[in-house]
């Protein structure tokens, strides 16, 4: 098994490097329209411990929005069943960053991956402390979980999109109007830039993912599944039909270009790509993790 | 597991009937809201053969939009691919029955589950043909999946449709307005709503489900595999995103309060009460699939 | 007086026959794209009793929405006050025939000029007496306040309409099922279509536009104001802010090419040019009005 | 005239006193809830220079969104024509606060009177300047306008809507993002709410309004005729349809409960009582206006 996966790696590496549609890298922060569009990556961890990688996986890049499954894994630690009173669990059919729904839904966001369910699933995980312990807790959590102490924070893109962020800033002000944020906006966007602004590998994110899969044990299993069941019915946004589709794995994606998908039971995957497609979902990374679901037969739809 | 899952099987029609909150019946059609309430029944298909049942069992209720599954399967064998051009593979966010996103969105409907959807997939199925040959071949497609060759269309139910069913009237039109529509609205709803009205039980519905289930074979296992998907996305309308929460199957209900769920490679799995939740999905058949992912562990999700 | 206001007409008729930009002619039923676009006629009922007119000013055309108007007097005789329990008196902000607000107001359309309220106004005119007979009493009052009794509705037109007129039967199902329809929606499309199909030249457009103006006595001075408020309102749907702000007067449009305005206490004046601006309003029509307002200073703006 | 209209005015403000619904006060900032609700006035000034009045014609109230066609008059004689680029001229058919269209119309708002619109508008005021120096000529053009040099801003009112006015924020923070701010939207929110917070009494806000009657000179005829015709169609927001039914006059409300209504070329009308109706604007204002309008015949529309 592990020598064929190594091969299917290595080909699904070749054929994205030889690849010239690539896709358009997000350009609304000057730190991630710098990427070079030309790199991709990918790794595996599986059940048995392995973990197999190919392409520029050893390089850092912005985890963005995939940050949302490890702050609702520790929001949902603190809250619990509380966090659902607050956001949704339904697919929106909407853009990640549309503020429709809010206004016609009484500010209950749709998911906890949609930008304004992630502010609120922030607010919630913050509750009363300083922005600065929750990203401790956070940072440390995602430490633990890739099992890397080097993981940080880039300071840069956290205060680039401070800057150019006003997209989120009227969310946040308008979940406050509506009696849906308890901090004051400034603070909940400081955690919630912070976090987007992880960087890490490929190949610590698929390790930081394992505990999704069922690899690795950090939280308990029935609120597993249901992070998985999140990620693959919201987790791209108003791509995530799509993806299901072609994919068949629960995926949550960020405009990095990173993209964590998991076959539950058998393996935890990391694939990175900077260009995107017109969902704000990784291109290739999306068509590498298509190709290899229909290799290994991991799609959980049979 | 077979004497396990019978114990189950029976602890969940036991606890059902206790029930005395069990929704509202579907009362729009005359046909329906005639029906007895309290009746529950639950039927399962396993890899190895073996077909368990509980409860009303053996009572034949009208499957509604659980026959868009089998509709979609007949349109993708006649169109492939093609079908997607005419609809699309994303979850609504909306009821089941909303007319807003086909204002929108040119007429092209979310994914084949939502009325529009199916309204499009009929005509597509449709082809050319009188809509009573594609009734033939669905009736046909139906009776061989599930062996029984009494399923049967209930034509007062089909009637009465066509009498007060003024909501999918103006989706067929504003569909034909947008030039989505290739046959006359009335050719298309009659052949919709005598699909509408198949009448089986839950013993028959989990024995047609076990293509679904990789138990049968008669349609490729790509495309299995993809209708599972959208099963799991969109089969449950703006309750989609819960139901794969709680459940974690793929799973199509029907307003006459069954639900098909498929548990790939394991299990076809019918349910039916005829009460619904605010979603217009069977309430306690819900609730029953939840309770037996639970004790099964057949969730999708890990 | 009436010496400078025809010289008036005379310039702007000749501006107007001078134009290349005269925008596009309705191309959605085969009668109305057939007409020749290089047409401009205007009208002008005074006070005084005086009628002035210009361009193409004999030839009959089809006058289209502008029908709703003596729609909405007839529907306002028989119920009164009755008829804003049914249709509300609020510009939309959409296209003429959206039905996006339908779903998310109850049926209840937001002013009796967008298609959806006309139909509606229409079924209320119509009351259980057969089409022919509400046609025959409109056309009654059409002719009587025009004093011309060769005003007739083109079959030909009525007939097209109701063969290719999807939307609007979309919309009239979605009424029926919402219970804002009494008639079957077959019966009042009929009135509608036939209603529209109404054929008159502006000689004959601006004379029965007297009674609204205040120059003919038809119904209460009362019901004249409010009818005149909808139409500034909303008589040109999501572009009547910009027709009070050009020209400042209530005016009806119609996809004929015709618009009938009104300056309070002075004048009727109906003018028709067959092309048509994005929002489906004549584009040579309106311009005319402009600089026919601005030169006789009868904005109602001051 | 005269001595009818004070007989007029004695009888509507001795009607309005005896009323026991009045509506509910605004209390969304502390300032404005704390307003008595029993009070009511109202000030007309003829065009031979006569001013009337009667109730509570002498305490100044908050002018609120009246304001805006104050804001609209400095920016059209900054901008001109140019304006109109960014802010539209159509009936928005939502309320004053809605975000949606923002969303789907790429931050150019419906018109300059709904929050986003007037926010939009004060920006394009502001220019480079900083905001007091915008807020000094505001304040000194209402000053000159109503003759009174003691109409000041309430700078408690304006610091409460600083502090509670996320929505607002929201909708600035929404137009910087897509584009449609020039300044950062704390500076436009700051101008924004000083320039809502002017308290003045009816009797300064009838004679601030005389340049839209055309009694006073104070910008282009053109332009008031224009100003007219946006306070009609939009002035009210989603009640603007009703408001010019009932009433028949340009009219701009505030949630202070002051009504600016303007009948062209013989009176300027100021009427405020502190309850609102549903749609946010004062209900017996309204009411006292259409009584007026009544009598007076002063309606445009005959």
């Amino acid at each position: 098994m592990t020598g064929t996966l190594a091969q299917h790696l290595a080909e699904i590496a070749a054929e994205m490097a030889a690849r010239s549609e690539r896709g358009r890298v997000a350009d609304y922060i000057p730190e991630l329209a710098a990427v070079d569009p030309d790199q991709f990556g990918i790794s595996v961890c599986l059940a048995d411990g392995t973990q197999l990688s190919a392409g520029d996986s050893a390089t850092a890049f912005s985890i963005q929005s995939i940050s949302k499954v490890f702050g609702l894994a520790i929001a949902l630690g603190r809250l619990g069943d509380q966090l659902w009173t607050r956001v949704r669990r339904e697919p929106s059919g909407l853009a990640f960053n549309s503020i429709l729904q809010l206004e016609n839904e009484g500010g209950i966001p749709r998911n906890p991956f949609v930008n304004a369910g992630a502010i609120v699933t922030t607010d919630a995980a913050l509750g009363k402390r300083p922005p600065r312990e929750y990203l401790a807790e956070l940072l440390g959590f995602v430490r633990a979980a890739a099992g890397a102490d080097d993981i940080h924070i880039d300071r840069k893109v956290a205060r680039s999109e401070t800057e150019t962020g006003h997209r989120n800033f009227a969310m946040a002000h308008f979940l406050k109007a509506q009696g849906n944020l308890t901090n004051p906006p400034d603070h909940v966007l400081g955690a919630y830039f912070h976090q987007c602004a992880i960087a890490m590998t490929v190949e610590q994110l698929a390790r930081a993912g394992r505990f999704l899969a069922g690899i690795q044990h950090l939280i308990a299993p029935e609120r597993v599944r249901r992070i998985n069941a999140l990620m693959l019915t919201c987790g791209h946004y108003d791509g995530s039909g799509e993806f299901a589709f072609r994919v068949g794995l629960p995926g949550k994606s960020g405009v990095g270009g990173g993209i964590l998908a998991i076959a539950p039971g058998r393996a935890s995957v990391a694939v990175w790509s900077p260009g995107l497609n017109a969902q704000g979902n990784s291109r290739l990374g999306t068509e590498a993790l298509e190709m290899l679901a229909r290799r290994t037969g991991w799609s959980i739809f049979g």
